[in-house]
């Protein structure tokens, strides 16, 4: 298995199989070419046996300063359940404390219960909203009328205790 | 008439108004919130009496070193052919120059002939692509299988010859 970074020729590939990973859900659209043109720098791809297995779409936000947003997350569903998911964030969430990030956002609908326990297990807090929805606290029409979303937010490490608990690791 | 960055808080009545400026088509969910979050300091909107006649949503590529990408640019149906886009691109293109930006790219659709006589007018060239539809190259399943776009590129001033004109523009 190997992590890599994105590169703007995979956008083919990511987007044959994405309506097939979210169970037939139409996902593709959501995901415009631009994302690997402009943010791959910061976006990952696994395989395994030159196969596509995982995913990830983040970038800097340019407004909010050491802000990271994570935007699309995929695993293949023969691949799940196998901490695919926590390797690719741990990676995220690395290089962004060597690029001097401190926070990571993003968002979910409050009705994929699945991606709320994971992201609180990857370390997430839930950002207060305006609504609750079976005691989840929801940002009510966030992503336009009847898109009710749960924002997420992870404050990460600062550089120099992340090298410290590196280091900590390596001697152990 | 009043240019500003666009905030975060303008997502609603942006997205209220996007499928009706477009004529009907479905274009609300090709803008997620995330541009209004995390782009407003690249991204614009024109104001008439507190009224929004215009929006322009753009960022600096985080891949392509001093290249900024426009992703949308929408005119009140009212308030067309008076040079209201012009002002938008022209603030967008001064502030990336001022940035360090040289290279501008956007994409459109090979079937819609006004955006790309417009992209032309506002000194964009068109990239060279691997297929010709009724003599405009065009990149063949671009944003996906079926969408093929066609590809704008405008090579900025450099800062300091943009300066220069400006101050000449000024003495004359």
């Amino acid at each position: 298995m190997e992590i890599r970074q994105l590169r703007d020729s995979d956008y083919k590939q990511v987007r044959a199989i994405m309506n097939d990973w979210w169970g037939g859900r139409q996902m593709a659209d959501m995901l415009p070419k631009l994302f690997f043109t402009h943010f791959s720098s910061t976006s990952l791809i696994v395989e395994q046996n030159n196969k596509l297995i995982g995913f990830l779409i983040g970038f800097y936000s340019q407004t909010k300063a050491n802000e990271a947003y994570i935007h699309f997350v995929g695993v293949a569903p023969h691949y799940r359940k196998q901490q695919l998911g926590k390797k690719m964030y741990t990676h995220f969430f690395n290089q962004a404390i060597e690029d001097g990030i401190n926070t990571v956002t993003c968002i979910t609908s409050p009705v994929n219960r699945t991606s709320i326990e994971y992201h609180k297990k990857m370390g997430f807090e839930l950002v207060n909203g305006d609504k609750e929805i079976d005691g989840v606290t929801v940002h009510k029409d966030y992503d336009g009328v009847g898109k009710d979303r749960v924002l997420f937010l992870k404050r990460l490490d600062k550089k120099e205790e992340y090298r410290n608990k590196q280091q900590k690791d390596k001697e152990e």
